[in-house]
């Protein structure tokens, strides 16, 4: 299942010219441990004999930005500019098992990173393909809710908060202590009640579209917005145009897909432009599936700004497969079981399979020549939707009879020729 | 690259029936650390927080034998036997890298696995499968040498070897001590002289067919036998016809592949049948590139009787670059890139993209606007072998030319309907 869902997000990626690239598991813990929060979930690795353990500290990553943040900077002088690639790897994360939260889990990651300047319209490229992405899987309509700092950080300004990055950590936090709390929070802080309300009512606004334009303007107009401004107006504007281009050039690619949404906030100091959530419809509750925005610089000394989005795969499945959205159509590969008639012409089976095979039909030989009933008992059992048997009297070695074993149909066929209807060919991901 | 390989080796086992498991890096180090010799290589687990350190220690896994042990013991009583499984996954060992030998490497293993009993015909299968996947790839011929312990081992027996275990891992060293150095271990291990000189000789035999038969009756015949071998050499029959079968079986499937190579002795207390051992022509010195053998259970309690074979494929891959053997035609997806005349007709190009990827060509729009000049040296960089040219004045947005930028022709074309050649399609692995 999970490699069906992958091989689908290869696809679509690489359609979209994302080249794949993949690190190593295993970083030095200093590069890892930058960011104080995440160090906690840190695997650290040792080794089994206690005399090999004076060697430098090496962690699991447990992300994929940090080791693409340190790819990209022992590469970049052979990278062409801007560079897009696609990464999709295992984590590790020393957290309590729960449901939905693994140890380790799949990461599916695209980025575009230039070399001191990245233009805005990627910002809209990376959203579509996740987004097209999303659409190729069997869910539920996703929705991406779209925000950009620039707005949010000018706005803030604007009303007066110095402490910009404290106010969005608080902001962050509606879902779960409600206006009430982040009100609270926010007066802590030294945030006047006129700005917290501002900020609120902000967050408050989401339109499918551009029409949110009208809102936050009308908003700077009746906030308690502090003197010399200007600075901080020139930055919400800017941010207000670009998220509404963002919305709109990603609806008009994957219709109904983006919404203005001005309370996502996703951390801190990282983000700078456009800011991606992405939530299913109906599973609200299961968080942003598909996370990312825009940043600054890639790498710590700056000049690599970029911009990506991140798909929590494993998480994603467990919920599918749990919620009874997807299943498989069957277990195992093969189209076709090839009976045995008896163990002397097992020959003559393992010649019919590799015809079908060379006609990219997956097929296995019955391991045993018991009844055909047992046979046809196997396949049932494994989920072969064909058993194949050959017709040994045959002067043809590619007559048979094929039986579907759903129906009970069994017809003549010719090795050379017979297929199975498309739909049964590989197993595929299906609803329900 | 290595991407091609995995897709490559599922393909061709996916064709034969074999179903794809990923297990979790992570495995209680009890259960890794069974094997002394490999457990020094083992990476444990930490935290970086200290005061987390209290939990079960765990370790990632070294190969995928163990990982599939323990999933096919926790899930016996869902699989249907004999099940097949392939697997393609990291394993890590903590030794020092030096060239070819990584931290972290993929392996691909297949294996077949009964309940309480094995068929022989799947000793060829899986040696079959794994020939096809291996002239699946550019690479110089494979070479598949084979035994069967059973032979060996009756051969031991049948001359007085007591410590049959001991003499083969004497044997196994030929290439490193020579034979001379081998009757030494043997002399020292109590093996005489005679019976010293009776396994070297078998040790010797290698034919690329059944013929090496005769060669070892005869050498049993001509040997110091020791009184009442009869079991012995009961064993010993059963293991030259099963050889011999085997041998045949896979040279019928994939012509001059198969040597039966008596010296083959691949470790020791774990395999029960055929062996494998597949060194590629010209590159002997690489060692076995893929190995297995059959072994009387999976699981430590006894009861699941399997074959399989292992591929180290990074190291295979390492090689084939190394040597200049194989490239990749290009080292990105995108077969072409969609030029920009201006930013205001940015849409144009989008649209253009989408229609060639609609058909499943991978492109990419420019990501500026550039003159047409720099734009074309961009693909060049990237290795983007066309350069589509909308024609933004044309009514019909399809229309544009397109350049092959390798030999600088350049054509009119409709985007719905253009396609590269087929081998531009995608990148490809290419000798060379």
């Amino acid at each position: 299942m999970e490699v069906h869902v992958l091989d689908t997000l290869r696809e679509v990626f690489a359609l979209h010219g994302f080249g794949e690239i993949e690190t190593r598991s295993v970083e030095p813990v200093e590069r890892l441990a930058g960011d104080s929060e995440a160090s906690k979930e840190i695997y650290t690795l040792g080794r089994l004999a206690e005399e090999e353990r004076k060697e430098a500290k090496l962690g699991l990553h447990f992300d994929l930005t940090v080791p693409f943040a340190r790819y990209v900077e022992e590469n970049q002088g052979r990278l062409q500019f801007p560079f897009r690639r696609y990464q999709i790897q295992k984590v590790w994360r020393g957290e309590r098992p729960q449901e939905g939260r693994f140890r380790e889990f799949y990461q599916a990651d695209i980025d575009v990173v230039g070399r001191d300047q990245l233009p805005e319209h990627l910002e809209a490229e990376v959203a579509i393909v996740m987004a097209r992405a999303l659409a190729a899987l069997p869910l539920p309509p996703a929705r991406m809710h779209l925000n950009n700092r620039a707005l949010v950080e000018g706005f803030y300004r604007g009303v007066g908060i110095e402490d910009v990055a404290g106010a969005l950590r608080s902001v962050d936090k509606l879902d779960k202590i409600g206006a009430g709390g982040v009100r609270d929070e926010l007066h802590a802080k030294g945030v006047s009640a006129g700005a917290a309300d501002a900020i609120l009512e902000l967050a408050a606004i989401q339109t499918p579209d551009g029409s949110f334009l009208d809102l936050v303007e009308a908003l700077w107009d009746h906030s308690p917005v502090v003197e010399g401004a200007d600075d901080a107006r020139a930055e919400f504007d800017r941010g207000a145009r670009s998220l509404a281009a963002l919305v709109d050039a990603v609806n008009a690619a994957v219709p109904e897909t983006a919404v203005a949404d001005l309370r996502i906030a996703r951390g801190l100091d990282y983000y700078t432009g456009a800011v991606y959530e992405t939530v299913l419809d109906g599973h609200e509750d299961l968080g942003s599936i598909c996370s990312g925005g825009r940043y600054d610089s890639l790498v710590a000394g700056g000049g690599f700004p970029g911009v990506g989005l991140s798909i929590g795969v494993s998480r994603l499945i467990s919920r599918m497969l749990g919620a009874g959205l997807v299943s498989a159509s069957r277990a195992v590969p093969s189209a076709v079981l090839v009976a045995v008639t008896d163990e002397r012409h097992r020959g003559v089976s393992t010649a019919i399979a590799d015809r079908l095979r060379a006609r990219g039909i997956a097929c296995e030989v019955s391991p045993n020549a018991a009844k055909f009933g047992k046979q046809i008992q196997y396949a049932d059992r494994r989920g072969i939707p064909f058993v194949w048997f050959p017709a040994t009297e045959s002067a043809e070695l590619a007559d048979g009879e094929v039986k579907d074993i759903r129906s009970g149909d069994q017809v003549p066929a010719d090795a050379d020729s017979w297929a199975p209807p498309a739909e049964d060919l590989k197993p595929r991901i299906v609803r329900g």
